[in-house]
């Protein structure tokens, strides 16, 4: 199992129409690209770092994380939105100890 | 929900036995304070960022993050350990967005 966790904070105004249009966006592609289990839309609460949100998902191993990585959904996703609208982000992927 | 997570790197040399006592001890303390849930001791697996480890546990609310925080098993591991063995970390908590 590979943990693939993102945390981001957006250009856009907190509450703003456009970060609620970017968050179920990126939902709905994300979470829908096979291999993709436990997709989880989050809030980052911690006052010790600047992100504002995180998402995290598990694959059954690395060739299920390399198809989602390569899978077009992903790839437009990330160049059309993620690059445009993603302020500054932190990419952590976990597999158990 | 509250999911804390700590991802972390050592001073310790990768697989010396201080690392492993590390681990352990962290893993046996942290675990046992009341409160915690689903902890998870990971590895950081990304090359992404420079990191080696993670925690991850979940609590109910604040409240038992707040009684975590301040539960002397966790306040002395932090000042005798996590202060002496741990060259850099960062702190992320999620909530349900």
């Amino acid at each position: 199992m590979i943990r693939h966790t993102v945390v981001f904070r957006l250009k856009h105004a907190p509450g703003s129409e456009e970060e609620t249009a970017f968050l179920y966006d990126a939902m709905t592609i994300l979470a829908a690209i096979p291999g993709v289990e436990k997709f989880e839309p989050l809030r980052e609460v911690s006052p010790k770092n600047d992100y504002a949100f995180g998402f995290s998902m598990e694959f059954a191993d690395q060739a299920a994380y390399d198809g989602y990585n390569g899978h077009p959904g992903h790839v437009a996703f990330v160049r059309d939105r993620w690059m445009n609208e993603v302020e500054d982000f932190l990419e952590i992927d976990y597999a158990p100890l």
